[in-house]
């Protein structure tokens, strides 16, 4: 483990990373990075309006009511809660509804949801500054690269015990303020490092379903966004919140971190475009095991009542988070039981987010199912993993017959992304699903994204 | 390390401690208990408005102005800052600045400073629901006892890569403030557990002297608050985040924790009575050497000129959070020296708020003193840490005599109690340090905390 510290030897990595995010100039990125910052927005959008039931988010849009303004310039995405607030509490809720529905994108390398975090944050400062859609896409792509590589910084044993989502992102958020404040690297590394400082997000709410996902995710926008205007205003956050030796590395990594993940490559690996698309309305973990076994199942002409069982191959990670969520007696917590997600893409064809209800919780055909299911670790698999997820699966059917199936990347990995078409279908249900049916206005929103760029302001973005 | 988790064999320790808290009732506490509340109220008033010129104050009360509602019950104590606000907000502000200047209060056990977010919390909460003296004091004595609780449990490996202030406080802030909103047992569990999740706060400050400790007890504030009123409103809270399998216990603590610090003699061992006043305006982990150099210093009357070096023998604690500011550049950097602290104390005969002035950083018979001040682990003092914070310091003098003194306890520990004389001295000490000058004012505010059990509603406490 590192412990540059703040030496007298040159820049420590932080610096660099902070330097070069208040640099970064939205004519400085290529234009596919362009197109991924909209393709994930969109993306993100309809992830916001989905999740506006929940009842985490009725909790924290009260709290945003009773604590905040009762006017400002930044807009809750769920129009119908009809009220406007400071960036703090709109990016306070925003950045819990969009994380409920398990269908945010992912960053594979930090085992992170950046969109989670840097979209709401990005949007409700926007909205507060006066931001171009120029100056909000430089902002992401800032967000998104600084939030990643500290994620993978901390890396695989860091998020065995935090939601690194929100560990990273609060940093990445810090960043993406930092910019749209157009703070210099001074002030954006005090920023960094205020974040840092507030770092936290655990996972035992796994346990017992409870909400503290969406507490993490609207919190990390609300802290980050703390720590960047407070930057602004003279507050000093440590220099070397990643790498020093009273800091996150030391404190919050049980294992090994990955320093060169901080700043090597800025410029021309940008981590938006390594993010990967959530198709599978389930834990990402199961993702690689839900197309293994949906190809499998195609493939060899299986059907659902011909399954005796299966048998899923995955890395340790996998086998960490959703062995915690016991048979899932939510519906939220069923997109955690590998057994149970399988059984419902076995049975549906599909594992969108129409197709996990209440009324497949009691579904004994399906409850009989899951419990044939079972996980084991796969060290070729394992080794691999943060940089790929990839899964094995093992079906045996009544009939004795015995499939393998692999799959070296996820449909919606960097490699196997989502068409423009499949994209917007998913907005589309994901507005559905959070019970928004003004077609118009949907469309409306997707042209606005698709053109980002050519926004002279970010309001309006709400259904 | 204990993994108890919510099982089916009876209440785990943390629902035991929230069940008591929610359940405690002001004439369910002792006098003395009652009298100490008291106490260190008035001495927390006092750090309060001490502290509101500090830098990062003076940021967090602009992103209070900025972030928060323009009017609100719940007042900020530097009324030079003329608004008041929500209670999240005012508590932000509050407990930023009752954190700069040193002089809060410290409970021994948890290696922790409740008064700075207790305090601030509940005041702030008690202003907006009307809270009279009587359930402000029942809300404090909860959450010194439910915070000091949690930072015992974490014990002295998580304080070595945590500000436990801010990680226990963070959970006794919840507590209080669900004391405060009258949430039942199973709602003030859920506040903890939010809490819990969103425990942070990072050592790394202290290496170049930046603004972290304000932040993490402000926010500690904050996010207590954020706690308990989602908590209200619905939000679950994961139900066993001290002792479950991915809790604070797991990911917080390298070490030992101590399980049984949870929930052990509720009610009769209170928290707030083995509270200890800090006489000396520096870091506690120097008063132990502060008062043996002192008594050492009258007793065989030797001066500031006579001393060759001093040797400190204290515990491990010390030595990993005193090592870390190097010469101390800045005043409140200066007060983590041990050799610039005991050189303040042994010139001016005190180390009191007025003695730390940035003319004493550019003293060269203070730095040349400070550099011939060593510390050196003493394994049998180390052993008794955090129960007692004892210190021996040997002094060698130019004559080439050589004496040795110890102290058992420091002034103001719960055994060596600030008089109420003592209490006021300081409070007036610290109005007039933060440049607060109507003393009939001060006296009234004297006059009103001794008298908080009789008070209709915790209004106007501001300087």
């Amino acid at each position: 483990m590192s412990q540059s510290g703040t030496s007298a030897s040159g820049p420590t990595r932080t610096e660099h990373l902070a330097t070069w995010s208040a640099n970064l100039q939205f004519k400085d990125i290529p234009q596919d990075v362009v197109q991924k910052t909209k393709d994930f927005f969109l993306d993100w959008l309809g992830c916001a309006i989905a999740g506006r039931h929940h009842p985490a988010v009725a909790a924290i849009a009260q709290f945003a009511k009773q604590m905040g303004p009762s006017n400002g310039k930044s807009e809750i995405i769920d129009g119908s809660l009809n009220f406007s607030t400071s960036p703090a509490f709109a990016s306070l809720v925003n950045g819990a509804s969009s994380h409920v529905v398990e269908q945010d994108d992912l960053h594979n390398r930090s085992i992170m949801h950046p969109a989670t975090v840097i979209y709401p944050a990005a949007l409700a400062v926007a909205q507060e500054v006066g931001a171009t859609g120029e100056e909000f896409i430089a902002a992401c792509v800032v967000g998104y690269e600084v939030g990643c590589r500290v994620g993978e910084y901390l890396g695989k044993s860091h998020y065995e015990r935090f939601h690194s989502t929100a560990t990273g992102g609060v940093i990445g958020v810090a960043a993406a303020t930092a910019h749209l404040l157009k703070l210099d690297a001074t002030k954006t590394l005090s920023a960094i490092g205020t974040a840092g400082t507030q770092a936290a997000g655990l996972w035992q709410f796994l346990l017992d379903a409870t909400h503290s996902k969406q507490v993490h995710t609207g919190k990390a926008c609300f802290d980050g966004i703390f720590a960047a205007y407070t930057a602004r205003d003279g507050l000093l956050g440590p220099r070397d919140i990643l790498e020093g030796p009273r800091a996150m590395g030391i404190a919050l990594v049980p294992g090994d971190t990955k320093p060169e993940a901080i700043d090597q490559n800025l410029g021309s690996d940008w981590a938006i475009v390594s993010s990967s698309f959530k198709w599978h309305a389930s834990c990402r973990h199961t993702h690689p095991s839900v197309d293994a076994l949906l190809s499998l199942m195609k493939k060899n002409d299986v059907h659902f009542d011909d399954i005796d069982s299966i048998v899923t191959r995955t890395y340790q990670a996998a086998l960490n988070v959703l062995g915690l969520s016991g048979s899932g007696e939510t519906v939220h917590q069923s997109k955690f039981s590998m057994g149970f997600v399988l059984a419902i893409a076995a049975k549906k064809g599909q594992a969108m987010i129409t197709d996990f209800t209440e009324d497949d919780l009691t579904d004994s055909s399906l409850r009989e199912f899951q419990k044939r299911v079972s996980m084991e670790l796969d060290e070729e698999i394992d080794s691999k993993f943060p940089e790929k997820w990839q899964g094995t699966v093992i079906v045996t059917c009544k009939s004795g017959e015995k499939f393998t199936e692999s799959v070296e990347f996820a449909k919606g990995d960097p490699e196997l992304p989502l068409t423009k078409d499949e994209i917007e279908r998913k907005a589309r249900a994901l507005a559905t699903y959070g019970g928004f049916t003004d077609t118009a206005r949907v469309n409306q929103l997707i042209e606005r994204s698709w053109n980002l760029e050519r926004e002279t302001n970010l309001n309006g973005f709400t259904f």
